[in-house]
């Protein structure tokens, strides 16, 4: 059983009656009913309430978090930022959606401004898989079209991925790279771009699918946690007494 | 259930009495009896067997297939290689042990030459573990000691793997990259290094323990098979009739 | 001075009047005089001369070798694929452009099909610079758009690349990995995906600059050669003799 | 010309009498001596001077910036980090040495907590090439060998490198990834481990060749600067206006 919890800023949903209607139950709410499986056990958590909802109790009980942020990075706590990135280097798993590129989590892992170019004229995406290989990328075809989505254009300003997965076709004549995965310290992260809040994105199976996924594939997996500082020679050393 | 080819070219443990002492039951039968697990279905092919037991029915119901070779690299059919080859780029998982990196199908999947430097003085080796973010690295400690094995000393002619997981220290001065990752089509390598013949590495828990993750890891994940060759376009084009 | 040669199977130019329209002087012609540099001492070779043009002497004094082959791959010799893939190991660079994909050196460095999805329809094609901190990337623009080309699609069936410079987008909906560099033993490859025979590409300036480009990155850097084989302990080990 | 700012905190150096002498003028100033050569301008900037030496005239300035510090880390200030990791996403070269790897600025363009294991024992480290393709390892032999060094073992905290060129063999049983590149934004970085203040190790031939490779490899390669925001369409899109 796979611990997740959903994060979202909850704003648009409170303030525009688009994505009230497109997502009544809020992101985190059609992303936990999306996500349903015998294999995870599920909760949200929003920016509202006490600590973000992201406490120490609840990053402790937390196998993977998924965040969708937007209009509040801003607002969202660095103590509770520096939180989150001390657990994914302990080997919590950490899905990144969509506008959560400039959360300043995700900033704060990649060590780069993650800007990028976007256009929000709904027009038509298709996600390629170009790394077969890799389970994130199981049941899905060759691509994912999205009939509306918003623009997310390169260049990308994150470090070169670890593996990349998807690269978007936008219509409007620009590429993405869409599904992306990185190590860092204990634990894994997979940064996936479609998801716009006036969109029905989270309802499309195969998006559902990948997100899935990339839970699955970001599941701490209990290695040894390393050791730092200060330690002792395994072998004897010419200068050293036996 | 994985099912597990575990192939062997079984010439040492015939030949030299040293081998058949530690091996009796031969490399491909220690690693049958040290793999076995309820998730595994495990089978062993040697070189004698009729198409060195890799008919193209044993490949096709096989999910991983280990390796391991040293002696008889040149005696292994180009066809069979071909053949194995083939089944990598469609999925099957492929873990290749020590004396593997020269053999035909880790060449061929590689593009280079796989040579290294060697020594056969029985010392000691220490892999540590660099990526613990990785499910190959799971179970065991911070590093995997050995008393005695052979050396393997950079360079090792590779390309840069997908993913560096351990890195060997010998007692004589040199390092080696021992567990590196692979994507090749729709299939996963994993390449580990230990286990010489005349060393009774592969009842060493912690070898077994990795060689399992391996396994486990480079199971098939069932993504779609991509499609090669002429294409229709997804888009009317300004060119076209639409 | 960085010695260039260009190698061109130079079999469309002399079957294919509209090749040998867009191209008088061949493929190889064409690129020999729009590579003209301080910097490069440039010559061309092709499949009809004696031993394809890449004798062993050739290649000796070749310190970065330009790859166009398409229709006559299966014609190249084995013997001088095998040639110019020990050459690269030692460290010779080399440059493999557009229907090169499919050569037999490309894939043989690759271990992949190197297959692909194409259409021949003269669409347009962008590429994007996706790491503006590459060198292959200097002195061209945020993207290089060429009007009509072949498409080449995705999934392309090589490893991931060690870096990812370029990413295509086609108007007819694929995306493709244009601009890849891999190491090979001492070697530095970089495939770049523009060129079809019967478009004017490799008259285009930024074409001719991100290959000029990549010929200056692919130039040998004359690091040690490895040695491999058996080798004597560097440190005093405990088994052994002072 | 390549315009070359050795950055120093400059602390040991009047603090430890055993410092000074080694490194009479400061570790800056060993390093400037040391890379002297006819394709750099090189300056000094150390932790006492106003803004740490490090203006913003002094970083627009600066092609590669080279960094070492160690026992002031947390005196640096937030401002000045901020100001560096700018430079470099806007392509300046970063070359971090030894205790670098703790510093504000590489922390925080790695996104981790670039924690290791460490012991000051002056033992026997070598350094062995594993990327022998690469241009950072030009002009050294198959291994640099330091007799005395403090010990850096893994796990090292760090994103997997882009390319990994140099792993460390210690005396005492440890291995370490001792020379490793990133690209971020248009900038390149190359870290590189050898360098303790109390050992000689900066007069070392191989040492300053290797850092004067990493100085050459890591000049900004005057790409064209990347455009982030909102971006009007190239194509013509279904749902607009032509």
């Amino acid at each position: 059983m796979i611990n997740v919890t959903v994060w979202n800023e909850n704003v648009h949903e409170k303030n525009n009656p688009k994505v009230a209607e497109v997502y009544p139950q809020g992101i985190h709410g059609a992303l936990a009913s999306g996500l349903a499986d015998d294999s995870f056990e599920i909760r949200t958590a929003t920016m509202d309430q006490p600590e973000h909802g992201l406490t120490q109790e609840v990053l402790d009980s937390t196998d993977v978090l998924i965040w969708w942020g937007h209009k509040a990075h801003g607002d969202v706590s660095d103590a509770i930022v520096d939180r989150v990135q001390k657990r994914v280097l302990e080997g919590m798993g950490l899905v990144v959606l969509h506008s959560g590129h400039f959360s300043k989590i995700f900033k704060k892992l990649m060590g780069t401004s993650c800007d990028l170019r976007w256009r929000e004229d709904g027009e038509k995406e298709r996600l390629w898989v170009v790394d077969p290989a890799h389970p994130i990328a199981q049941g899905v075809g060759h691509f994912i079209e999205l009939e509306h989505e918003e623009m997310y254009g390169e260049h990308f300003d994150i470090p070169a991925p670890d593996e990349l997965v998807f690269v978007s076709w936008f219509e409007g004549g620009e590429v993405f790279r869409s599904g992306c995965t990185f190590h860092r310290g204990q634990g894994r992260i997979f940064y996936f771009r479609p998801g716009h809040e006036t969109y029905p994105t989270y309802y499309n199976k195969d998006v559902l699918k990948v997100i899935s996924n990339g839970v699955k594939w970001a599941a701490p997996v209990n290695t040894t946690r390393p050791v730092y500082g200060k330690s002792e020679p395994l072998e004897i050393m010419k200068g050293s007494q036996p």
